[in-house]
């Protein structure tokens, strides 16, 4: 195997607004030697998801900046394809995050996690609803939402892989859930499927500020914000008294020169309806990815949490895919597969 | 007492900029006679605070705007003079919600609290350390700041009422306290009497982000927020990770014409930084102010938090009191003797 081809999309240029394929080169190496201990993973599919354009940035973020020359990267489903090291036996499949590649060479140390082979579960699902983006939606809406019987719960980026699940997992605990997303069609989804009891179109809807305001009487409960920007201000002006706001992404000023920056206007409405806006990285509750797996594997099962793929194919389509991701063009999680 | 006068400041004027005399009008008229169960109150001192300016708006708030020709409020402290209700004997002090008015008649229910009399306290302090001021700082910083040994603290209107308190509290639990404050004579009472760690005059200070960035090079734990605004920005971007930002004032867009909208742009770090925004009014805590009485009475009593008032005298300037409170040029709780 050591003769084949491991074809690389390496990061050549920081994006100044929207990304696209200029920022990449694809490059070609052979692969190399296993030492002891290492692992050989094949990249089957890559992950896309919002916050990979700010990685982009040079700018604070989470995860350091990427720098140029250095591969992209992503989360990543992968196989165990040869193996010096006895945790990882040849054909197990593990997730982690990967340089966009053929194959990736690692000790496992720290960002690869094994993953179980579950009859009627297609492996890329650990990519989304039983993986980074439904605990996303479970920590988020669970831990910092903490939804009761009765709330009124808005969801924004609505049809969207995380937005999707989180208005799900209110409706299981006994919210009234609005959505909003980019086009009819989504707001069909959420509607019919996923059992939002609304959803608004935000880009044929006049005035937000003043549509929430009619669909929420009694205030927001929750806001589970994907997208920052104006749809944040929106819901800001529309809280009930100790709302809590999950801040999960800001995919509105993603695609941008600069770390967001949409600036908001109505933050003191967080003192005045005493509520709370927090923050949350999924990395920080990995060690409660069980309970996440456990919860929504059940309802995923018994069909109450519906999910869907917006598959991609091939490896040389990784640039244009996630430009894909910042159009809202994509129907449901956006993945690759090699 | 029926033959005497009680003068009133009527509220006539919205501002729509800065708040000044226009806004006021003085008139006067007869005690009224009490009914059953009424009692009349002397008010002795209103209590100035930043908020006041914002019920002066027409715009959502905590409290219902004021209305043109109503009296002009705040929370005042005041003396039985004549009762008809043996809850409240002649003699006794009370604090609550007044019209700024010579006397006030009420029924009291709801809004007035009868205060003790303590040996060595002065009454006014029962509308600053030991009210709702000194409660407010001490509600905030325990239940949403949640000060642990060792954290790194900053304090924006670090010399204001609620500012020098709250940042007291956090030394004595064990944190290093930076205070910002408005004039070389503020930074050094916060210093010297307060015993913050740093003091810092945000009028001279070139760079703010980048001074903070000096003084917290491993990030903000717990931002108490008493002015919003670019403070709040250049705070954002120094958050340490799980970072509270306990929101309560924005004297920085209070004494405007509309309620305060400065615009943030940083808002993006309190995801990043998995931080927590939580805003909060004293009126949800009433019920465990005997709690914070206790803590502060403590702390006063050994010297341990310091307080200082700063009186005007005179029913007359009511007005101009008001205004002084958004100079800045006040030192301490600004409080008007009638």
């Amino acid at each position: 195997m050591s003769s084949e081809i491991n074809r690389q999309w390496l990061f050549v240029k920081r994006p100044t607004g929207p990304v696209d394929e200029s920022c990449f080169e694809k490059v070609e190496s052979a692969l190399p030697q296993l030492d002891d201990g290492q692992v050989l993973f094949k990249n089957l599919y890559f992950s896309f998801d919002a916050s990979m354009r700010t990685w982009m940035n040079d700018g604070p973020n989470y995860l350091e900046p990427l720098k140029l020359g250095e591969p992209m990267r992503s989360v990543t489903l992968a196989e165990v394809v040869q193996s010096k090291n006895s945790e990882f036996p040849i054909g197990r499949k593990v997730m982690g995050m990967h340089a966009w590649e053929d194959y990736s060479v690692s000790n496992g140390v720290g960002f690869s996690q094994l993953l179980p082979d579950l009859p009627g579960i297609p492996p890329s699902y650990f990519l989304g609803a039983l993986g980074p983006t439904g605990y996303t939606a479970y920590f988020g809406m669970m831990d910092i939402g903490q939804p009761k019987k009765g709330d009124s719960v808005l969801i924004s980026g609505a049809a969207g892989a995380v937005g999707s699940i989180a208005g799900q997992i209110a409706k299981i605990n006994g919210c009234r859930v609005v959505g909003l997303a980019g086009s009819d069609e989504k707001c069909q989804w959420i509607e019919q499927e996923c059992g939002y009891d609304r959803a608004i179109n935000y880009k044929t809807c006049m005035d937000l500020t003043e549509t929430l305001k009619e669909l929420f009487p009694d205030g927001i409960d929750i806001y589970f914000d994907n997208v920052g920007g104006q749809v944040l201000d929106a819901a800001l002006a529309n809280l009930a008294q100790y709302a809590r706001i999950v801040s999960c992404g800001v995919l509105s000023g993603y695609d941008t020169g600069t770390n967001p920056s949409v600036p908001i206007k109505n933050i003191w409405m967080l003192l005045i309806r005493e509520a709370k806006m927090q923050g949350f990285l999924i990395s920080s509750y990995m060690h409660r990815a069980q309970e996440a797996a456990t919860y929504l594997g059940t309802y995923i099962n018994s069909g109450e949490i519906v999910f869907r793929e917006h598959m991609e194919e091939g490896f040389d389509r990784a640039p244009q895919t996630l430009k894909l991701l910042y159009t809202g063009k994509n129907n449901g999680k956006l993945l690759l597969k090699l």
